[in-house]
């Protein structure tokens, strides 16, 4: 079944990250897949643009059918092999609407993780501002405690949802990159906890960003949140 | 069953409207809801808060289960009532793999629409730029553009993806919202028979906004799009 899969890829990205981690948990491994560098634009070359329209990244295939929305692409695996690897989205109506609350919850988690780590890249010089700066800061420190929050009232040194799920696979990148870029293990501590329950699990080690081995921190801009 | 389920909403709101579809569809008509108001802020009230710590609509509640994000709520109804109403979700693995995809792209539409109709609701004052103003619209007409192109590969007078499913659900609500803020019907022929096709659903019908029944144009921001 793998060898039909093909992903390409960029590393340190959390959608691609995603998908890779549900391929592992789903023992779809041997896939074919390409490292692509954003770096050097290569999410919009004709290769990318054949697959997915939108030159972005990841873009996922299996056999005629083309999954490139990451979320889209972890639910399509799971309910494809549903009896194969780790069930992702658990039977209990109670368990699955947690899943599904989180998981869709972690895309703004990421998206207010970008606006404060890429704001350079994503607004152009003339239109920064400082207070967008500011106010960015702000909403991801209030997000963080949310999730600090959530964390806190799952039993200790549990996933996000009870057992391992659907939304670690979404929501474990982004808690990555946000530790990758500085945040305090002493103010998000239940965080602090989730990232070291989840960093050596198979999925996620095999499936780690292979720049981060050779340089463990990103740039520290975090570290104030 | 829908006895038990509890909808806070805002009229007009995509999320709030993707909900109603899904459990027009799935047959929980008799539900409580409470339509509050954006002008007043009502989104941010205790009784909210109690259920959506984000303070914001929908807050979708079914017994003890919490499912607020919009799409996560579908996904929920769709998984916990599969044999009922309108099937949302279809078994071949190609249209489960487009409906999935579309789904999630139709999260990007929403928020380019959202970029465009709402900058200044977005954006204070002294942070707003023509240059960003103009950038959006453009990022907004590729966006369209490439749903034009979606649905002119899909038969003639087609669904998002085969059949009737959650795509639609989800995408629907945006494609109305640009047609109401004054979408050219000559300039996206696709999406202006895609909207014919939808709009007297029963589903949708049911669900309508209702400050768009008494006055069915919005302000005219996408006409020249």
């Amino acid at each position: 079944m793998a060898k039909s899969m093909s992903l390409l890829w960029g590393a340190g990205s959390p959608p691609c990250w995603r998908v890779m981690i549900a391929l592992e948990e789903k023992r779809l491994q041997g896939y074919k897949h390409k490292l692509l560098s954003f770096e050097k634009g290569e999410h919009k070359s004709q290769e990318v643009l054949d697959i997915n329209p939108r030159g972005q990244l990841p873009a996922f295939r299996h056999g005629d059918n083309i999954v490139n929305e990451s979320c889209a692409a972890c639910l399509y695996l799971e309910n494809q092999f549903k009896s194969q690897g780790t069930k992702l989205i658990p039977d209990g109506p109670a368990e699955e609407a947690l899943v599904y609350q989180r998981m869709f919850e972690g895309l703004t988690l990421n998206d207010k993780l970008n606006s404060v780590i890429y704001y350079e890249w994503f607004v152009p010089e003339e239109e920064r501002h400082e207070s967008a700066v500011k106010r960015n800061r702000e909403e991801l420190a209030n997000e963080l405690t949310l999730w600090e929050g959530y964390l806190e009232k799952v039993a200790a040194g549990s996933y996000l949802a009870g057992a391992f799920s659907l939304a670690d696979v979404i929501v474990f990148p982004s808690v990555a990159y946000a530790f990758r870029f500085g945040l305090s293990v002493g103010r998000y501590p239940k965080l602090a906890k989730y990232y070291r329950l989840l960093k050596d699990r198979p999925s996620i080690k095999a499936s780690w960003p292979p720049h981060w081995v050779d340089s463990p921190q990103g740039y520290n801009c975090l570290k104030d949140l």
